[in-house]
């Protein structure tokens, strides 16, 4: 009867307007009392520089983590790993509690080149007001600021949105209900890497290292922007990815275009072509097999796609194209797997004076991503199926004369990393409890991604610790997010500390 | 009656043993007489550095001709161009000849690098005996040197081949003629230009502005090597060319490829599908009338090809690939029209770390050489048209807003530079007789190629003077022109002597 009634409420989210519960309220109060403070502790954690490279700042980083952890009554430790970064792993346990939720940080940022940020460098948030893409807006001084603050207000610093801000938000939450002396009904667990963006190379052997202390009923992987729409973001899986590299050999050495154009092998042209045999015009992968261990989507993943508003057009205006290589909307797509063409090169350049030559060779990077069910050795076989199907004999090296005068047709492929994709079901009870939470907190208006389209190691948890893993992502979806110029808009801060207190409280 | 005598004998060149003349003989005598003479003035004329941004240098080679010139009865002029390498312009008259015979050279060469030579600098000429590609030879001073010389060392040094040794053989012939008392049966007017490896941008303006100074009954080409063969090679032709840039746009920055992949176009996938459709697979180009305006080679022309010994599968081992575009043979292609992609590129690079990327825009150089009757402009307008087909809306800038959103396709083609083709009848009655004379000198082991698949300012020539002009190629084929060790045989400057002597006597 009750698993009735929340599947009814799923079902038809976007329908429905929830009653926010009290506790939203009782934090929204504590928080409109505390702004400038919440903002005061970004502030000092952005001012921190938190390359990855970077390691005494980086453990200054994790140093302030810890801090912020003990205010809020975790116990937390700073735990090296194989990498320069260390791993912030903390725990508030509780007396009677119903559960213990886990949940995932990154406290690293890109890289930053301060000469292109528009208001301070990287590493001096400010606030700045009538934001826009193509106009200056006018810069807020937190220190003297006397007025209230705009939730429209944004504040510029590396990593203000990824992934700083949900920290704060987190503690700002737990802070608050401590205040209104609400309880907690789970314990709970953080992880926070250093390393994220230089690619988590140790995040696996880590996790694995310390499995016990940082498992829990559920996971959430809280990183990444909402959805276009600007609704807090749910999503239950992300894809798995791998890189290829193809080149095609011609000659052993580039020709004179003249004296040999036209009879001597283009490997350029060889590549091309073998490329475009690869997809069809309607955006299908054409290698056999490619999509066939591929789960389709569920009635109810369907569904949770469909409640999502379509912001397609408003994409393509400002991305500047007129025709996605699919009429499907792109939240289906990111159920499929992809191949994507990131690079190619051949030949001597194609700007200045050039060179008229027939290039020796043809490099494209290629990257292919997954869904569930779809593994990652066996779709690089089937691109190699394919590129042998096309007539090439393969080669693991530069090929040599005995290789040249047997193979009128020569390619390597070389793969390049790769994991696979992590889901969660939808229908789950934790990820059913967790839905309702945040979706009760903000009036029903959620997004629900079945799966996001880029690549996390969502497969760690939900696979190798094998942890019902459920995304949340809070931060406003144009923060610049790697680029220079990164911001978190204050409202989706605000926003951020209910759906924490939503899921801090939910039965 | 003769005209069917001599047509008899140069379409069985090969089969024909003809007998040296005498003139030839006497020439010879001469020669070896004088070897070390003749070495010791492309020496002194190596040693003077000529790449054409080196003007001091560049002047001093244009002042080495004149004195050359001069000592062998010439009046010369260096003549200023709007570059800054001069033109050297000079003549021989005699009375009683039957005609006026121009040579062009050049006495410009490729940059160098100096720590990629394997001998001496490249300004420091050096004999180099038991030549060999994987062995080191061994080297013999010309000073000290006190026994005979072996014609197959060669000369290392930049421009012995291109194109100085020409300049020294022609002078050296007359030499020996005036030596023997044989009369040169032809006025010599000679052009040597000093920018031919920086693409002859003055060229065209200096052949107009002193036509009156350069016409002649014909017009020899002296450059480039021999046929692989080592015949002495005359070509009636050359091909015109052209580059063409190619960019497809997609959105208008980089995006995602986990967020955006296979739902945003891919700009490279599309350029390599472009480039896909533009030629099949057995190397003929698909753009509508590519070839529309070719004219076939005649029964003659066709025939000197067949003649031509076939080194094909000597090359194939050499460069290193098993299957050509075609089976026909080279010199058969060579007198069709080309596409042939120089490069392309497109995203971050292929190597390293890569980035994860749909990249914004994809770029190919394209040239595209034509042969006699085709026209450069008419050409880039069936390529244009052909990308126009494939449904792409041009545009001559980086897309706007506006364009974007009104057209699926989009791309930019860029044409750079071109020129025509030029070429000279077989039968052309002056061409006949220079043929006769050569294939006489060489007992009748000649190569004739209707057309080179290079490109050279023959059509300045034959068209804009509309004199009928011939390239002659005396160097060898292996030379490592343009690259470090630049060579030439020896023998290839004794015979080029001969051959030489042949042309300036002729009836």
């Amino acid at each position: 009867m009750k698993r009735l009634r929340i599947l009814v409420m799923i079902l038809s989210a976007s329908a429905l307007v929830a009653a926010q519960p009290p506790t939203i309220a009782k934090v929204r109060e504590w928080r409109t009392q505390h702004e400038k403070a919440i903002l005061g502790e970004l502030y000092e954690f952005v001012s921190i520089p938190n390359v990855a490279t970077d390691a005494p700042n980086i453990r200054r980083n994790a140093d302030a983590l810890a801090r912020m952890f003990e205010r809020r009554r975790f116990a937390p430790e700073i735990v090296p790993t194989a990498g320069t970064s260390p791993l912030v792993l903390a725990e508030r346990r509780l007396p009677n509690v119903r559960r213990t939720l886990t949940f995932y940080f990154h406290y690293d940022g890109q890289p930053v080149t301060a000469s292109e940020w528009m208001y301070e460098p990287p590493f001096k948030p400010v606030i700045v007001a009538e934001h826009s893409d193509s106009e200056q807006g006018r810069t807020i001084s937190l220190d003297t600021w006397q007025g209230g603050i705009d939730p429209q207000w944004r504040i510029y610093g590396r990593s203000t949105s990824d992934d700083k801000s949900p920290i704060v938000a987190l503690l700002s939450a737990i802070e608050a209900l401590d205040a209104a002396n609400i309880a907690l009904t789970s314990n709970v667990r953080l992880i926070v890497e250093g390393e994220e963006e230089a690619g988590s190379p140790n995040l696996e052997a880590a996790v694995r290292d310390h499995a016990d202390r940082i498992r829990g009923d559920a996971l959430l992987l809280v990183d990444g922007p909402r959805h276009p729409s600007d609704r807090p973001t749910l999503n239950f899986g992300s894809r798995g990815i791998m890189n290829a590299v193809i080149t095609v050999y011609g000659a052993a050495h580039d020709l004179h275009s003249g004296n040999y154009g036209n009879w001597a092998p283009n490997p350029a042209l060889q590549l091309a072509k073998l490329l475009a045999s690869m997809k069809d015009d309607a955006g299908r992968v054409t290698i056999d097999g490619f999509y066939d261990d591929v789960t389709p989507p569920t009635a109810e993943e369907k569904q949770a796609i469909a409640e999502i508003p379509d912001e397609m057009p408003m994409l393509m205006k400002a991305f500047g194209f007129s025709r996605p290589e699919s009429p499907d909307r792109l939240e289906l797509r990111h159920n499929l797997p992809t191949l994507n063409i990131d690079a190619f090169e051949s030949g001597g350049g194609t700007g200045g004076q050039g060179r008229t030559i027939i290039p020796a060779a043809a490099t494209a990077r290629l990257d292919l991503r997954f869904v569930k069910n779809v593994d990652p050795a066996k779709q690089f076989e089937r691109l190699v199926a394919h590129v042998k199907k096309q007539g090439y004999f393969l080669v693991d090296k530069e090929p040599d004369a005995a290789m040249r005068a047997a193979h009128p047709l020569l390619a390597s492929v070389t793969r390049i990393g790769g994991y696979p994709a992590g889901r969660t079901p939808l229908d789950a009870p934790i990820a059913r409890a967790i839905t309702k939470a945040v979706s009760d907190a903000s009036e029903g208006k959620i997004v629900r991604l079945p799966t996001i389209g880029g690549s996390t190691p969502f497969y760690l948890f939900s696979d190798v610790l094998n942890v019902p893993t459920i995304g949340l992502s809070i931060v406003n979806f144009d923060n610049n997010q790697h680029g220079p110029n990164e911001n978190v808009k204050i409202k989706n801060i605000w926003d951020g500390i209910e759906t924490m207190a939503a899921i801090l409280t939910m039965p």
